[in-house]
């Protein structure tokens, strides 16, 4: 059965070349590989992977570059939405398998594959990311997952890999690293306990900067468009945002949270650009939008997050979440500057048009002309009214006692 | 009319010993000088404001200790909440305003005074917070506000006590301090604009460490009892833990954000202590705690925190969110270690026996026997179920359109 | 000064026949009547109101009819949204209010207005809505407020009007009864206390019919499009199931509710179609939606109508809930069946293209061939995953002690 | 292999008959039934039940009765939370099986059994319920689910048992009816469309009551404590009200919802005292609590309604809950009178000491002396106060265009 086709999300890794292999050899899929890259792969790196699986025989190989997608899918709203979740870690990880996963599946549809098959174990959320949106968007293509079925050792695979005549190399990493357009994880050694932070060594990108340099971001409804004066796309501004503030170990932190299978996870993860533009957004937000917009963005932004972290970008309420995003956006331009010194950064202010912080209409702490003394008074009055009744109630109530 | 007495929220300063004067001379009132102290201000300083609120001839001064109280009626449920007003503030003198004002009140009742009043003029948070809570507590009392009613120049009033015999510094400082158990307000000439970040001259404490220091906070159902293995009460742990970090500079920031009365505000703040509270508990609860409790704690605790700020402490709903948080805290258990730097500090790790990343159940990342793969792929099918249906019925009836 | 203009929301009743006497004659102005239709006026009464401003010597009227935009800026999202404050009262009134003062204040702007007056005494929810469209959107305008600021009691307003050759109904109606678009509101006697219900007598529309009906209504994208297969514009939509379902009594009830001035206030309504539409409306969501679209439709829902209900309609969060509403209404598409009883309804059942509760994917309670019992065992013991790590956890710690 | 024991959660209908031989005669246990009585059943009910039991060779069998642990666990939080799912449902039947799984879960550890079983199919929600309480109360405890894993047909197992000597009525009801202590739910036919509604034969009480009748419920904290002036416990309100309003068709819908697997389901119920008592519990937290105690209690009482019908039961957060809606009911005491008519009942009024609607402070339409016209203007003036600036703001901005 020659023309049994399976897509096959492929990193080119231990766990992935043998799927390559094992999907040939053992179930006679003609395997078709694909790479989904979301901004966190060089041309080189690209290069290397094609033929790194052309080298294990499949039928085709793939490269998809959905980083322009990436953004405007998910990133954007990322950043709309102020997202860290738990207050911390701004999805590097999770956000991306969901557009990775999403890419594979119009793949496997587009080229009439029979099945599609991912790498993922079975102890982690990427298997969970991977079998749902395969079952939503493609719920009559078979799914395989050779690792987790099998649940074969590292050793287990090299030697199924060297019958196969295919050398690896058989060290494995001391730190677990994933690159991506939204930022890079850690994970390893001290990211197995609760106590342990992770050493100097264990960071993609060392310290090098050592002396303070101020910056300027620019965003309009919302999204960054400018970096110190220069006009680039939203994707350039993360890209070399990050290559300007990694230096400085700025945006590393440890994030403890619930993964989607239940149990708690720990993960290193270095975001010095989606954590300064996150925070620079925040503030102009803070000086743009209403009360209750800040309120609202705060829950639907976390609610948005948490769905998207467990996979769930395809149910219809979050295209309405997006849709009130985007409404919020309206007022969200103007400038921030931003200092940034080794491991920290400040935000020093803001500029925009849309400034509710407006000294015309009085200053907070001064006086002004557009209300009174003798307004705040009448308001105090009735703005605690209801709670003036309730003690006057209940203090009867309670002395009848 | 020489028993009509007034209550008067005093400081010590130009604004309220103009209202000691005014009341006593002008309107006739026998007046007793009160001061709510929240933990900002040392013996020596208090007597100092003794002295001064009798050479302006108040009929009694009174000295309130309300630093317990504070602690366990507010600043412990900011810790529960881990509330920083916009993920920023720690609502270092909102909190404290309202606990001042409600032992005014009280301390109105209890001499059976006529009027009470309070400096604040008509451009802040603070008169919204006193005038409401008078309003609840003591309706039936009388609100002066001389400041507020008169719109005097700070000219205008030092001539008055100059007139009535009371000499007074007339130089202004150039930033506005304002000192509490949990943390330090700085306001002046950046903070009224929205571009300008505050000088190192404004802050009130100098850094003056620059090696870093780790630390161990311990928690026992979510208050912090111990620091570096020493226990001690609540309140000593945030004034050590103070007077240990703020040398580093940390916990600076500006807090951009709505005022009461609808204008936008910007102050600066140091609050170490506060800072480094709230991260470490949040950082113990995501070990000990469920992800809905998580979940629902950061709503009812950013609900909590906005509405305090506003002064509306005394709303029911205050005591049934305080009952949530309270109930939230059963497992918040354990010991916390930091580390502190010049300007920021690292969460290292936590060790709590409620401690739900347990790698008895099977590490993030690595496989266990508690659940299989088979599992994760039910759990897969059937949590992606809805929207698989959602995407087959929409993708049908849109083929049909 | 002949030509110093106010704007005068006028209704004909005594309130604002003594405001159009009393602007002219002892203010000066030159008075412009203005009355919003919102859709609860017809022909005849419109005309004897002209009549009636003419009569008392204003220099102009004007009858802005806003029925088709107060449909689609307010009474849609209503419908969207489901929304009835406290789950029973569909805004009969506050949401027609903020349509009346939003286009008195754009007239008032046209004409260019010095001065804006309404007949609001100080005791009720419009004047807050009233004083604060005003100050929102022409805050460079006067307003004056006759009736709340002079007190007077209605006899002395009758001898007021009397005393300037206008002669007026001198009775007043046992009930207040409010007619609009959206339900009808009745005020009076009972509604006053908190434990008589309204008799019979006080209700607008006596209930004439006892022998049920079954009707259709259809919807498109939320929106009300036909009844009983007859396609016709939404507000006429509503405006004939009022007709029809009214003279059963259906929709009738008290609301208790928290006023924008902090006292509780309790008025009845009569209000067939709007609450016939929104269960309906909301049981084809319950069809079509999925779980999370429900869940934040409902939070999102409950504070549009509370924050409309508060007159707070030109806050720009308000638009952006408005875009998450629409933005869930793409499905909302299909016919609903109810019956009609005296004094209640049946929401008979739904059909609709977009329907969740489709056969072909497993019944409730029947088995199909979509996912397996082995699926829902292993989705139900991920599903409890974290709680009985939580339970293993925790029992083991209680024990230690 | 004799002491291997199994408890069977037994209903003595046909699968749980079937279970009973099966696990006996085909996996060789020793079988302990167990059915767990939450009030819907009579005591002849309950000895038929245990004769059916021991006719099918029983080792041995219980009846739990948990009425009073049920109310106490979670009827009463239902009451509390004003819990209707979507508006509509009181939870009947969900609340219920997770009161019996966890009755079941701790007699299984009591008695050291082996193995748990239920006789759930693979079709609904019971079974997600039974599964995953067994996993985290019993997670050592293995589940069998006889019924769910054969996939037997009704034929099948009817022929099954009487191979076994056991007859058994072959007759299936037209519809299936669940009784219990918060109300009976009924499917069939009509259920599984999603247009149909149940006609009259389908309830399981006719309607035989066509005369009015009014009735005065009390409650104190929350917990409805008399009914018509006769104090009772809670059980027997609901138990009393239930024989005297269900003959009235009250209480009569078809509740449309999210099953925890996915898909909708559609389900009858009649529960004439669930809806009474939430609606009347409902109107008199109008009167005593305030608004954002009201606004809270909405979202935290849905949420709470749907998790626990999910099953989520033991999450730690449904404590938390409970703490904050008892804090809640503090000042929730009072009298609620009631009329009932054929198919629908209307709430009259309330009564309470601590209704916060009391005239002293001002009726909702009448002038008062607590608060002034003037503090309504200010009041107003600052309450708009930041979209007033938000307009200014934006509309200059909007022009610079």
């Amino acid at each position: 059965m020659k023309n049994k086709k399976v897509v096959l999300a492929f990193s080119g890794g231990l766990d992935t070349s043998f799927c390559a292999i094992y999907l040939k050899e053992k179930l006679g899929f003609e395997v078709h590989s694909a790479l989904v890259n979301t901004g966190g792969f060089s041309i080189e790196e690209l290069n290397k992977i094609e033929e790194k699986a052309y080298s294990l025989g499949v039928a085709s190989h793939t490269a998809i570059d959905k980083t322009e997608d990436y953004y405007s899918d998910s990133v954007k709203y990322l950043i709309f939405g102020n997202v860290l979740k738990n207050g911390t870690y701004p999805l590097s990880v999770s956000a991306e398998r969901v557009c990775q996963a999403t890419a594979i599946a119009v793949y496997a549809r587009k080229i009439g594959a029979q099945a599609v098959a991912h790498g993922s174990t079975g102890a982690g959320n990427d298997q969970v990311r991977f079998d749902m949106i395969f079952n939503i968007l493609i719920p009559d293509v078979k799914i395989i997952t050779p690792i987790r079925d099998l649940k074969l050792s590292r050793e287990e695979e090299i030697e199924f890999l060297q019958k196969h005549g295919v050398e690896i190399n058989a060290e494995k990493a001391k730190y677990s690293i994933n690159k991506g357009l939204w930022g890079t994880s850690v994970g390893g050694k001290e990211t197995l306990t609760s106590s342990e932070y992770l050493p100097e060594e264990a960071w993609s990108v060392p310290v090098t900067k050592h002396l303070s340099e101020k910056l300027e971001l620019q965003f309009v409804k919302g999204e960054p468009i400018a970096l110190n004066g220069i006009f680039m796309k939203p994707v350039e501004v993360i890209q070399q945002l990050q290559d300007l503030a990694q230096p400085f170990g700025i945006g590393r932190d440890i994030h403890v949270g619930d993964t989607i299978i239940g149990i708690k996870g720990r993960v290193g993860f270095e975001a010095a650009a989606p954590i300064i533009l996150v925070k620079a957004h925040h503030t102009l937000e803070k000086h743009t939008l209403t009360k209750w917009q800040l309120s609202w963005k705060e829950q639907l932004g976390a609610f948005y997050g948490n769905y998207l972290h467990e996979g769930q970008f395809h149910d219809p309420v979050m295209r309405d979440i997006e849709a009130f995003l985007t409404s919020t956006q309206h007022t969200v331009s103007g400038k921030v500057w931003i200092e940034l010194h080794p491991y920290r950064f400040v935000i020093l202010g803001v500029e925009s048009e849309h400034d509710l912080m407006s000294g015309q209409f009085g200053s907070y702490g001064e006086m002004n002309n557009v209300w009174s003394g003798e307004d705040v008074k009448g308001f105090s009055k009735i703005f605690g009214n209801q709670i003036m009744i309730w003690h006057k109630i209940n203090q009867k109530t309670q002395s009848d006692d």
